[in-house]
């Protein structure tokens, strides 16, 4: 397996350089967050993936997790490994300080999440998890909860977990059956069954804190009637030490393509004390602020995952010596030429480089209306909490997408070599294969973005974004900018045809956002590729002697001639209608 | 895993309606090949795949093969399979008569692997493999060297092997190392190591016969030097017996991502005893007989197993019910619809159904030109051996990538359940992967297309593609055909323009094959299956009250208006040339 290797300087770039993260952090009223402070954070989260993550990611790969009898085993080193991530901190990054949670802003917190998942992405799942429980928890639970639980869980003594999914309900959490019947002394009583509960059964902590979706007795039918609660492992006595255990236990683990190190449990809820989080009947609601942090960390484990591939490739590239340039031999001592000579070659490396770099100043960019939207005030935040809303769907999915391909590449550049497991780089496809899938498929969140996030306010945040960009390459006047913000206008103009297209057949239309979806993602995730670029471009403009510079032009230019022209393609595919799709009878297929 | 079930209606549309396969035959002097035959013989292969193959392939996937000390066995069941499959004359199918072979046109033969492959590619490698290096031997081994090894490898008692690969030799065979001295008998002494071979050691057969690339001690450097010989694993006497096991052995098996039934062995060759086949150093040419015959073949791989994916998630898709149709309920006494009603599950059915459908017209449209190139006579068979040379590396690159994208949606509609070894669906995923990587990589794949199909000849071989398309663009009169021979023409002019464009910016740049070559493939592919889908249209539009036709009208309605405008943006990364490949410096990347 290629060694990972944190792209701290291509973080830096991104924070520092083209976000000039400090000043918004400043702007934010996060004064304790600077410069130095974030560039330490880098450096100790490269030191942990790089020494403690890395190591664990093939054995973990090879060993998977086993279950005996309720009991779930993590691989060899797992249990150490998790317990050295918890104390130095990691999973207190975003908590909420009150409970012992640290105030990193997520433009900072993503960049550890894609070193952890790039380095070994089932052992960051257990943590991110966590930490998406407790994001639910400090904004939902009573604060008799939230004292009980959160420092637990930020300090990493305890993990979490999100129990939505039922054998006959996946997307579909209206038909949930699992039941909470209220107690005497005000808690509820769980019974039901779940699967797919990442991280629902494990030995890393001494407790698990499972979030967990059911219905009153009097529920109304739907989406409209789950609630949350809150369902430990282990009881917690008063004084914090831990009880009995309680009625949940984990009936099995999936045997799954990938991520074999991540313990993906059928959860069995018997009787099981729980208590309620937020209000009764609003659990999805509450779910969702838990679901949306995690939809973004999803996608930045396509991000991870791309990146790491990318190493792997780039190295084999330098190393393997196999025929000679067209142009002649350049290793004219060798007795061939390192495949990174072979323009096709190059063609695999530098679109692997396009989409990570661009992902990676996206998920910034996300991370940085996050932050707007959280600590930010007025018109601003509102703006940005509309923007969070718009770009998550398309984060979560066209980041993984993306990973998938750039993994596939990584593997190819490999030859025969790829396909083995020895070398690692068929894992990176394994493992990332997931991400497209949980947390809503990228069907799903395409549905999301086009229907719930675009259509159903006539694409105000979509003008929002699209009008952002447009002043952006407006005001990008540098010398040799309009190589760049020329496709950037023009793929701002294709767009934003396209959504007004697209919200015009659905008027008369119930299949028009549906049938438009997935490539109007991808659509919206090329234009905001090509903003993300052009940004780039200009930074590297402005200090284009140096080679680390040079190379981000390069890309950009990169990008801009061989990978937006897909831009043209999905909305010509978009415009072909719904018709084509639903005029076949269902039997006839 | 799904059951699989053979597509025979399928095929029969495409052989009897599509191409009039019967007067092809009649015309080449086939006579006893004809419809009824035909027909026979899909019966029974859909029989043997679905009752034979396929209950096998899971647990082969599962279970693996192991090694033990050079012996290697493969999972349960598999002897036994194999022996069945043998003794059914399904290894001599396409074989030279005067040794046991059967005259089965290979239009016909394609369609037994695709359904072998579809149902279990692990075990329908040995048996394809066999069939290869029998081929090669038919074309150039001596008289004696047929008779003697010839009829057991037709009748599937003996298998076959091919040995190129070296851990420091994959694309680049020039740089072999094994070595063959010549012996005082006329035989040569073999020695050298040899990885990723496929069904290099087995317990299947009582003998296992492998083509091996080796230089002599006076051979000229590089791929000049190269001969081929034949290495049997136990010597045959004489009278036909086998006699001592020869100095090969497997020293080990690799562990892989998928078809972890097929053993991919490293063989140590060790003053082994190998006759030549062939002319002296003239061994690449040999085995490029066997390789071409192999990478059509696995082409049709990626076509098998993008089939069975999508007859998964059809079922699937009919079954699974989860939410609601955006147009109401249309399963009102169901807690829920089934997922076929959305518009965007059934935009990955059809495009699934689109590259399979398209696929498989186009592997019997190399199949009708291999066979035309062999059995034909004066113009039109020269004419096809042309064709056969341009559209073999199209077939083995493109019905791949479309293999690997098709699969990868089959598992996306099954949601989580996509992920889980379980459902059988991933399994698809892992085992046509290899298919893009094995047999030279889909990147050589463009090379060999763009550089010596292509450029070499001044696209001579393209411009009679180009024109068969046109012509019968121009000659489809049926009423409402111009909604498909429009685009057809039209992806024929960008072709051509595509083709110059790349020809002329060839003349002064060493770069520019390889810089074009993978995006040229694809729109090539692109421009073929438009060809292939406004072929099948003219027939549907023929019987067009059926809904047999009708899909087929639908769907390729659906290929030309939602998949066919990929090739604009193909063209268009083509034409962004090769500087934005090559500029950037190697340490830069």
């Amino acid at each position: 397996m290629p060694e990972y290797k944190a792209p701290v300087r291509d973080m830096q770039f991104v924070l520092h350089e083209v976000f000039n993260a400090e000043s918004i952090w400043a702007k934010l009223g996060l004064d304790e967050v600077n410069r130095e402070l974030a560039d330490a954070i880098l450096d100790e989260a490269a030191k942990i993936s790089e020494t403690l993550l890395s190591p664990l990611n093939r054995s973990g790969d090879e060993e998977g997790v086993s279950w005996n009898d309720t009991v779930v085993t993590t691989p060899k080193g797992y249990p150490e490994a998790f317990k050295e991530l918890a104390e130095g901190g990691w999973g207190a990054l975003a908590g909420d300080p009150e409970y012992g949670g640290q105030v990193i802003p997520k433009m900072l917190v993503l960049m550890f999440e894609e070193m952890s998942y790039g380095s070994n992405i089932a052992l960051g799942l257990y943590l991110s998890l966590t930490s998406g429980a407790a994001l639910a928890m400090a904004n939902h639970a009573s604060e008799e909860l939230k004292q009980k639980y959160l420092p637990n869980m930020y300090a990493g003594k305890w993990a979490g977990s999100m129990c939505l999914t039922e054998a006959h309900a996946g997307t579909d959490l209206g038909m949930i059956r699992t039941k909470a019947e209220p107690q005497a002394d005000g808690s509820y009583s769980i019974t039901g069954n779940k699967i797919f509960i990442t991280g629902g059964e494990h030995d890393l902590t001494e407790n698990i804190i499972h979030l967990v979706l059911a219905k009153l007795p009097d529920a109304p039918a739907g989406s409209k009637g789950i609630s949350l609660f809150l369902v430990p492992k282990f009881h917690v006595n008063d004084d914090g030490s831990l009880g009995e255990r309680n009625g949940v236990s984990c009936g099995s683990v999936e045997h799954k393509m990938g991520i074999h190190a991540s313990a993906t449990c059928v959860l069995n809820f018997d009787d099981a004390k729980g208590y309620l989080v937020g209000e009764v009947n609003k659990g999805l609601m509450a779910m969702f602020t838990m679901m949306n942090y995690e939809r973004l960390s999803v996608g930045v484990q396509g991000l991870g995952l791309a990146a790491a591939s990318y190493n792997g490739a780039l190295d084999y590239a330098r190393e393997r010596l196999q025929s000679r340039s067209p142009a002649g031999p350049q290793n004219a001592d060798g007795p061939a030429d390192p495949i990174i000579v072979h323009p096709d070659v190059r063609r695999m490396l530098l679109t692997q480089k396009a989409y990570v770099e661009a992902g990676r100043a996206f998920s910034v960019f996300v991370g940085q209306q996050l932050d707007t939207a959280k600590f930010g005030e007025g018109e601003e935040q509102v703006r940005a909490a509309g923007l969070v809303e718009l770009l998550t769907p398309i984060a979560k999915a066209f980041l993984t997408d993306k990973g998938l391909e750039c993994t596939v590449i990584g593997q190819q550049c490999f030859g025969g070599h790829g396909y083995v497991r020895e070398w690692g780089m068929e894992q990176y496809v394994r493992d990332v294969r997931i991400a497209q899938i949980y947390e809503g498929t990228n069907g799903i969140q395409a549905l999301d973005l086009m229907g719930r996030k675009v259509a159903a306010n006539g694409g105000k945040n979509m003008a929002v974004l699209i009008q952002e960009m447009r002043d952006y390459a407006a005001s990008a006047t540098t010398a040799g900018m309009d190589e760049f913000t020329a496709p950037l206008k023009k793929a701002c103009d294709s767009l934003e045809s396209l959504t007004q297209d697209v919200l015009a057949a659905a008027k008369d239309d119930p299949h028009a956002v549906g049938a438009a979806s997935v490539e109007y993602l991808n659509a919206a995730g090329y234009t905001i590729y090509a903003y993300m670029w052009a940004r780039m471009a200009e930074v590297a403009l402005q200090n284009s002697d140096d080679a680390f510079y040079s190379a981000k032009l390069h890309t950009a230019r990169f990008y801009m001639t061989r990978l937006l022209p897909q831009l043209d393609a999905m909305a010509a595919s978009v415009r072909a209608g719904s018709d084509v799709l639903m005029a076949l009878p269902e039997e006839a297929f």
